[in-house]
C-alpha cells in the first residue's frame, strides 16, 4: 500500500479466501483492525456494537478454519454480524448498515451468499443449521455447518427443541456456544445460571485438553453404563454434563478472546471424524476491546451514532416522550391503585419499560428470558388466580407466542392484557421486526378486544382501559418511537369499549384510521378541505369489538369511506368491510378504499420513508379520496407521486 | 348399598373429598374400579384411552393427598384426564364425552372447578403451574400447583422454557414427570433418550429414598462448590442431573402403578419445607390394566368405539379415503419422480401420513418431536440447501410454529411446503384443534402461495403444485376425514398458480368456495335453480394469489356474490374484498355476502352439526343468497331455521 492506513491488513481481505491466505499470526492485527474498522463504522450508523465487538477474534477464526461460503456459517439472530459483514465482501458498504438503501442489520440471504440464513429473531440458528447439516448428508457432501448461538439465546424452548432434535440425529453440526452472560439484557433463567457455574468451576481449556476430548470420542460406544459413568465424570470435570444429555459432545469452555485457543480447536474439531453434533463452549465479554462498551451495563448492545473516543452517543433530543416510556408510567400509575396489575417481559426490560415498572413494584414485575411462549401461559395461570397480568411484548415477537395466544388465553377467555410495542413500522430494525401482522393474527380470534393507541394520551388511556377488562383478553398496540406531544392527562380515563371518536365533522369524505396512521388523516383531511372536499376524521381506537353504529354512519353520510390501519391485509378493514358487506351496505353501492400496509415485504429505513413505500402517508389518503371521486389521473398522480 | 354393582367404591366417590375419606387400604380397588369404569365409558363414546389408564393411580393418589380444588392439579395436554373427571363430580355425565353438548375430552375451566387450567395442545402445564405458584406467593396463600406432564411433551421448548424460568425462581411448585416413552407415537429426541437411561440405570425409588434426599434440601445452602458436587454425586446416582442442573429438586424414578410408592412420596414432597420447584419422575405404563392396550403398538392412544372384550373397535366402513392418506399417497408419488422431497413431521406420523412416507422412504422422513417451531426452521435449512420440504402439521399445530413462518420461511421467501390437514372444524376433539385461524394468520403475509382443496382429487393436484413452487413458500390445507368419494386422477396435474375455476355456470348468484364447503356450495346452487334462481358456483383453489379476474367477473356478472370458507374472519374474504374495494368494484353496488366461520368458539360435536353452528352449510347459503335478493323474512327463515 502506497498511502498510509490504519487497517493495512484489513485492506488486503476483501473475502475470506484472502483472509484464509494470511498467516495464522496475522490475524490478532488483523482483529484488532476488524474491530477497529467495526467501531467507527457504527459510530457513523449506529446500530448494534457490543455483541459483534464480543466476536471479533471468533469470527476471524471462523473465516480462517472453516471454508466459507461453501461450510455453511450461521449467526443465530445476528446482531453480531457485522465483523462478519466486513469480512465477506461489504466492506465498502457497512456505514450504510441499516440505512435505507444499505445494508441490512441482520445477515441476510439476499445480501450475500455468506449469510446462509436470515436472523433477527432468537435462537433459530440450530435448526436452522441441522436443515443444511441433513440436507448435506442427504446429497453426499461433506461441507461443514457452523451455528454460533448467544447464551442468551439458550432460554428460548426453540433452541432446546433443535438441541433435542440434533442429540438424536447422527448429523454432524457444530454448534457454537458464544457466553457472554448477555443478551440484551443480563441473561435469566436456570440455563444462564447454569453456564456460570460451568465456567466459574473451571479453567479455561486449550487445544491440548480438546484434542484428547476429541480423540476419545472413537473408538466407540462404550457399553452403556460405562458410558454414562464416563460422562458424568467428564461432567464432573468439564461441567458440560447437560449438553451431554442432550446427545451433544461438549468442548470447552474456551477463551473465545484468545486466538492460540480458538484456532487450533476450531481446527480439531473441523477435522474429527465421526457423526453427531458437537458444543464448543466459547466465552467472550460483549462490548469487548471498546473501553466505553465495557463499562457499560448493556455492554453498548444498541447505540445511536457516537463519538469513538469518547463514546458519547448523540442521540437527539425528544420532542415527546416515547410511547414505551409513557406506557411504562401508565402501567405504573394503574398498578399503584391496584395491586393485581403485574408484568411480564420476555427479555425486553428495557426495550418495554418493564424496567422502570420493576424498580417500582420489584415483586410485580417478571423477566422469563427470550421466552415468549411460556410468558404468555405463565400470564395465563396467573389471571386464573385473580392477578392483572400485562403481557409486554413487541409485536413481531408475540408472534412466537401464538399458539399460547389461541389456545390458552383466548379459548379460555383470560384476562390477559397483552401490551403491543412496535406496532407498524419500527425504522432501522427493517423486515424482520415490523409489526405488521398483529391485527390479522389476533383479530381472527372471537373474543379479544382489540385497540391501537393514536397518539401517546390514547395509550394512557387504553391501559387504563385494559386494566378494567377482566372477563375476556385484550390487546392494545402502539408504535416505536417518540408520541406527538399531545396534552398528557394526569390518569388514563377507562374508554368506553367498542366505542370509536369522531375527530373532525365533514359530508364527502371519511377516513376511518385505526392507531397511529391518524395525525396523517387529519393532514389529509386538511388538503382534501382545501379542495373543497368536506373530510370527517374518526378515530376506530378499537378493531374489536368494531364501532358498527360508527361504521355504518361513516358509510351512509360519505360518499367515500377509507380505512387506515398499520398492518397487513385481514385486519380491521377486513372487519369493516365485513360488517358493511353482510348488512348489506354495499348493496347499494359505497366507494370504499381500504389503506393497508401492502402485501410485500418493507426493509430498514426511517418510518417516515417506509410509510411512503407503503403508501400510508397523508398524501396517499388523499390520492385515495381523489380517485374514489373520479380526479382524473393527472391530479391523483400529482398527489401521490 | 342395596343393590349389587360393580364399583362398590367409586359408587361413594361424588368428589374428592369422598375420595379422601377412603382408608388407604381401599384406593387399591378404587383404582381397579375407577379403571374399569374409565374402560366401559370410552368403549361407548371413543376418544383417549390409553393416556388415561396409565395414570389411574396416580389420579387417586393426587386426589388423595392433595386437596383439590383448592390445590391445583394440571394435567399436560389432558389426554389423560377421563378418570379426574370421574373422580371430580363428572361420573354421571362420562359417557357423553367428546359428544356435542357433553363433557369435553380435554380439561376445561368452563366445565369444572377442578380443571384450573385447559389443556389440548401438548407441553403447557409448567408455564401455566407457575403462573399459579406466582400467584398464591403474591397472595400470601399456600396451596399447592402440581403440573403432570408426559414425556413427550418434553420435547417442546415450551416445556424448557417453562423449566428454565421455574429453576431460577423460589416458587414451590410440583411438577410430575409422567414417563411412559410415549406421546402419540413413541417419544423421539434426545430428552427421551435421556430418560431412558435414567429409568434403565436405577431401580424403582420408594419413600425411603425420597424422604432422606428432601431431608437433605435442608438447612440450605451449601457452598456453590460443595453443591455442586453433591449435585454430581446425586446425579450419578439418581440420574436426575439434567433437571438438577435446571434448578429442580430431581426425585425419582418412582413407580407410577404402585400405591404404596405414590402416597408416601406425594405426601412426603407435599409436606416437604422449602421452596423451588421439585420434579418427581414417575414411571407408567400407557394402556396399563387393559390387555388390548397393553399389546398394541399405540397404547389405544385415540380409540372408535370398542367391544370391551375383545378390545375391537368398531371403525364404521369408510365410503371414501381420507384426506390424510390421499395426501400422504400423492405425496409418495411425487417423491418417486423428485429425489429432493423430503416430509417433516411434528410427533404425528400417524396422523398425517408421514408413517407412510417413511415407510417409503425412510431416510427422507424426519419426525422430530413435538416441536413444531424446530420443525418449520429445519425445513428453512433443508430448502436452502436444495431439498423440497412438506412441513406436515395440523393447522391447529402450525399456531405453535408461526413466528418461524414468518422469519424464517416467509421473510426469507423460502419455498417451504406446509401441508395443512385438520382445516376448518375437526369434531370431537373440539374447540382447542378446530382448524379455523390458518387462512388468515398466513395469508396476511406476503408472498405466500395459500391453497384449499375442495375434494381429495383437489388435494392431489395441489400436492402436484406445491412440489413444483420452487421460489416461494406455499401452503395447501384441507379438512380433516373422508374425502367425497370422487374420482381419482392417476397422478397429481400442477394447477396454474392464482386460477380457479368455474364448477357450474349461472347468472344470478355467484357463490366462490375456498375449500371443501365447495359442496355444499353446489346443494345450495341446486336449491337456488330450483327457486328460479340461476347460480354459478366456483372453486377458488387459491387464496393468494387470488384470481382478481374470476373475482372481478363473478362480481360483474352476477347480483349476488357469496363467498364461503372454513376459515375465520380475515382470510379469503378479506382478501375478495379488499380486492373488489380497492379496485372500485364496490363503488356502484354489488350484493356480497362472506360467509366465514362466526366470531365465537365452537366446542365439540360432529362435523356437520359444527358447520350448522356455525352457518355455513348449504341452507345456510341459500338463506344469503335470498336474503340478499331481498325475499321476505319468511322466507329466509323457512331456510336457514
Amino acid at each position: 500500500m502506497a498511502s498510509q492506513t490504519k487497517t493495512p491488513l484489513l485492506d488486503r481481505v476483501e473475502t475470506p479466501a484472502d483472509l484464509r491466505r494470511l498467516k495464522e499470526g496475522d490475524l490478532r492485527q488483523l482483529a484488532d483492525e476488524l474491530r477497529a474498522e467495526m467501531i467507527d463504522a457504527v459510530s457513523v450508523t449506529g446500530g448494534h456494537l457490543g455483541a459483534g465487538l464480543g466476536v471479533v477474534e471468533l469470527t476471524v477464526a471462523l473465516h480462517y478454519i472453516f471454508e466459507t461460503p461453501d461450510d455453511k456459517l450461521i449467526w443465530d439472530v445476528s446482531h453480531q454480524c457485522y465483523p462478519h459483514k466486513i469480512l465477506t465482501g461489504r466492506r465498502d458498504r457497512i456505514r450504510t448498515l441499516r440505512q435505507g438503501g444499505g445494508l441490512s442489520g441482520f445477515t441476510s440471504r439476499k445480501e450475500s451468499e455468506y449469510d446462509p440464513f436470515g436472523a433477527a429473531h432468537s435462537s433459530t440458528s440450530i435448526s436452522a443449521g441441522l436443515g443444511y447439516a441433513v440436507a448435506r448428508d442427504l446429497a453426499g457432501r461433506r461441507n461443514h455447518v457452523i451455528s454460533v448461538i448467544g447464551d442468551g439465546a439458550m432460554s428460548a424452548g426453540m433452541a432446546y427443541e433443535a438441541m433435542n432434535n440434533a442429540g438424536a440425529m447422527h448429523s454432524r453440526l457444530i454448534v457454537i456456544l458464544n457466553d457472554n452472560d448477555m443478551s440484551i439484557a443480563p441473561a435469566v433463567g436456570a440455563m444462564s445460571a447454569y453456564l456460570s457455574r460451568t465456567i466459574s468451576s473451571r479453567p479455561y481449556r486449550s487445544v491440548r485438553h480438546v484434542a484428547r476430548e476429541l480423540s476419545r470420542q472413537f473408538p466407540k460406544p462404550f457399553q452403556l453404563a460405562a458410558r454414562r459413568a464416563e460422562e458424568y465424570a467428564r461432567g464432573l470435570l468439564t461441567g458440560g454434563t447437560l449438553f451431554e444429555e442432550l446427545g451433544f459432545y461438549y468442548v470447552g469452555p474456551i477463551d473465545g478472546h484468545n486466538l492460540e485457543h480458538l484456532l487450533p480447536v476450531l481446527k480439531n474439531v473441523r477435522d474429527a471424524e465421526g457423526d453427531g453434533p458437537i458444543l464448543i463452549h466459547c466465552v467472550t465479554q460483549k462490548g469487548k476491546g471498546y473501553k466505553p462498551a465495557e463499562g457499560a451495563a448493556d455492554k453498548y448492545h444498541g447505540v445511536a451514532k457516537f463519538d469513538v473516543v469518547t463514546g458519547k452517543q448523540s442521540k437527539p433530543t425528544p420532542k415527546a416522550p416515547s410511547y414505551t416510556s409513557v406506557f411504562a408510567d401508565s402501567l405504573i400509575k394503574e398498578a399503584e391503585e391496584d395491586d393485581r396489575i403485574v408484568a411480564v417481559t420476555a427479555a425486553m426490560p428495557g426495550g418495554t419499560g418493564i424496567d422502570k415498572f420493576k424498580d417500582r413494584f420489584p415483586a410485580r414485575a417478571f423477566d422469563v428470558g427470550i421466552a415468549e411462549q411460556h410468558a404468555v401461559t405463565f400470564c395465563g395461570g396467573l389471571a386464573c388466580d385473580g392477578y392483572k397480568p400485562f403481557a409486554t411484548i413487541y409485536s413481531t415477537f408475540l408472534q412466537r407466542a401464538y399458539d399460547q395466544v389461541v389456545h390458552d388465553i383466548a379459548i379460555q377467555s383470560l384476562p390477559v392484557r397483552f401490551a403491543i410495542d412496535r406496532a407498524g413500522m419500527v425504522g432501522a430494525d427493517g423486515v424482520t421486526h415490523q409489526g405488521s401482522y398483529d391485527i390479522a393474527y389476533l383479530g381472527t380470534l372471537p373474543g379479544f378486544v382489540l385497540m391501537a393507541a393514536a397518539d401517546e394520551a390514547e395509550l394512557v388511556h387504553m391501559v387504563a382501559t385494559a386494566a378494567r377488562i377482566d372477563d375476556r383478553p385484550s390487546a392494545f398496540r402502539y408504535p416505536r418511537g417518540e408520541g406527538l406531544g399531545v396534552e398528557m392527562p394526569e390518569r388514563g380515563t377507562p374508554l368506553e369499549i367498542g366505542k370509536g371518536r369522531i375527530v373532525r365533522e365533514g359530508t364527502k369524505v371519511a377516513i376511518l384510521s385505526y392507531g397511529a396512521r391518524l395525525g396523517e388523516a387529519v393532514k389529509a383531511a386538511d388538503d382534501l378541505a382545501a379542495r373543497g372536499l368536506s373530510t370527517t376524521v374518526a378515530d376506530a381506537r378499537f378493531a374489536k369489538p368494531l364501532d358498527e353504529e360508527l361504521v355504518r354512519r361513516l358509510a351512509r353520510e360519505h360518499e367515500v369511506l377509507i380505512t387506515l390501519e398499520e398492518g397487513a391485509v385481514g385486519g380491521f378493514a377486513a372487519y369493516v368491510l365485513q360488517h358493511l358487506a353482510t348488512t348489506g351496505m354495499l348493496d347499494a353501492g359505497l366507494k370504499l378504499r381500504p389503506m393497508t400496509l401492502p402485501d410485500r415485504f418493507i426493509d430498514h429505513g426511517k418510518p417516515y420513508d417506509q410509510y411512503e413505500e407503503a403508501g400510508l402517508n397523508a398524501r396517499h389518503i388523499v390520492a385515495q379520496a381523489l380517485q374514489a371521486l373520479g380526479y382524473n389521473d393527472d391530479v391523483v398522480s400529482s398527489v401521490s407521486a
